[in-house]
């Protein structure tokens, strides 16, 4: 039998944790919100502590952190959560406090580049080496791989806050990023649709014109993740995206927007293989945990 | 005595080739203008070849080319033009005709690459595994390494094209790129500045209100950079970038811009050693082309 990972899924808001091996072999999950670091990393342990007892013992654990973290092995402060509003969090050594407690290998990186890890390990990015995971919800970030390997570079991507194309006749709403207003983030989020539209995403039915507004930012954005990744393919995740019908929208956009400039037959002929949602649905956050287990096995 | 090598600098404009083995050993260069593809091809491989009477035979050849382009080894078209405007180049096999005329190992890539894989061997990208190399000049273009390899993906980077905000309050200029109007190229490139102004770049003085914008659209452009990719480093080369006054000014736009969301030393502290010119000047194209020639013989 093969070794048995635990992945934690770590967001801003709520944990979630798994056993197994791979999405077919989970064998235990718990949610739990996120407090204090360190009552919620407590509760983390005590879950695979119990689930050592239950189905033997693990091999690795992986953290798939919201951030910004510290993902660069080799770096003083890896595995740290570095700047976070959220009280308590910032400057907290994650990585370093799970492996006190469990005493194992544990993979860390960001919660979008986990999410990549594991979508090009059993989920829509399986034989790629240059691909974008995107998530849309509370807020926006992006991870993927690049040639191969974890985008890092100087720290992480934070592509939530790339500055799009705002056109305040159209759109008079400033944003809501705190550092940046009008950034991606500012303009597209859920909380900016709420803030723009006084109600909730899900609330909004499917023929609003805030969905074709949405589409265009994403559009937007997504261009300008093409020209500067020239990725094999985009996924994206996240609360606003359950909004199935976004997809479409944003496809036309992307087509509309980059107007045959960049000839490849995914843009022109496939679009709708190369926009898509993740293929390990809500699991793709927790499954890319386990993935980074398996990575600080270094077993890719 | 180590192996010489011939490269090729392929711009729309112009053809610089060169015979050496590194920044320190050039021993022949010439420019040309670039009229049709067979005609500019025998010119330089007749370069070539009288330059391997001079001083022996070449080891391989390495083009840096003007695009779009293929640069994916192993792709049918591996070493084509493919779709530019520009008389006579469409759907060339620029690589299959040198290779053809010389029977040598012929390294291919983007111009930027190129200059990146330059750069990285000999000049202001050495040690770094992800960076950027951006050309603001007659147009805009970016390529670099990531994770320690050029960037190629589905195709390969058009960051001149990605799109910027634009506030036509303040600049009511349309932009000039023919596919989207005001993208970054369409909004900051050469033609750009000079359409804007009714002069070309370098007769518009120091202090004229041109350069503030410009080094605005810089700055909005290598935020959209930096939160995709993270790089380590970026290096502006072009004809615009002879203007050195820019790179203060662009440091500075960078700096407020991003209001101290990356917390990264070489955001926060070191900007000045963080965007740079090219560390070969205008040499980095054609000692591009000749490391891709390296490259070419697997001499990374």
């Amino acid at each position: 039998m093969t070794s048995l990972f635990g992945g934690i899924e770590a967001g801003g808001t709520k944990f979630v944790c798994a056993i197994g091996r791979n999405p077919q072999e989970i064998l235990a999950q718990a949610t739990f919100p996120t407090t204090l670091p360190d009552e919620t990393v407590q509760q983390a342990v005590e879950f695979f502590r119990q689930g050592e007892q239950r189905f033997g013992e693990l091999a690795a654990i992986g953290i798939a952190s919201f951030g910004p973290v510290d993902p660069r092995p080799g770096s003083p402060t890896f595995g740290y959560i570095t700047t976070t509003p959220k009280a308590g969090w910032a400057d907290f050594n994650f990585l370093g406090a799970v492996q006190k407690a469990l005493r194992l290998p544990v993979g860390f990186d960001t919660d979008v580049n986990g999410a990549a890890l594991g979508e090009w390990r059993w989920g829509a990015a399986q034989g790629l080496d240059t691909f974008i995971y995107l998530t849309i919800g509370t807020g926006i970030g992006g991870g993927g791989l690049v040639n191969g390997e974890l985008m890092h570079g100087m720290l992480h991507p934070e592509m939530g806050h790339i500055f799009i194309r705002h056109d305040r006749n159209i759109d008079p709403f400033v944003g809501c990023c705190p550092f940046h207003d009008d950034c991606f983030e500012g303009l597209a989020s859920g909380p900016a649709i709420e803030k723009r539209w006084g109600k909730r995403a899900e609330e909004l039915p499917q023929g609003h014109s805030a969905w074709e507004l949405e589409a265009h930012y994403l559009g937007l954005a997504l261009v300008d993740l093409i020209c500067t990744l020239s990725p094999q393919r985009i996924l994206i995740g996240g609360g606003v995206m359950k909004q199935g019908h976004l997809f479409p929208l944003v496809r036309m956009k992307v087509q509309q927007l980059l107007n045959n400039y960049v000839q490849a037959p995914q843009i022109l002929e496939k679009i709708n293989e190369y926009i898509l949602p993740p293929g390990l649905g809500s699991q793709a956050g927790v499954l890319g945990a386990i993935a980074l287990a398996h990575q600080a096995l270094g077993m890719s």
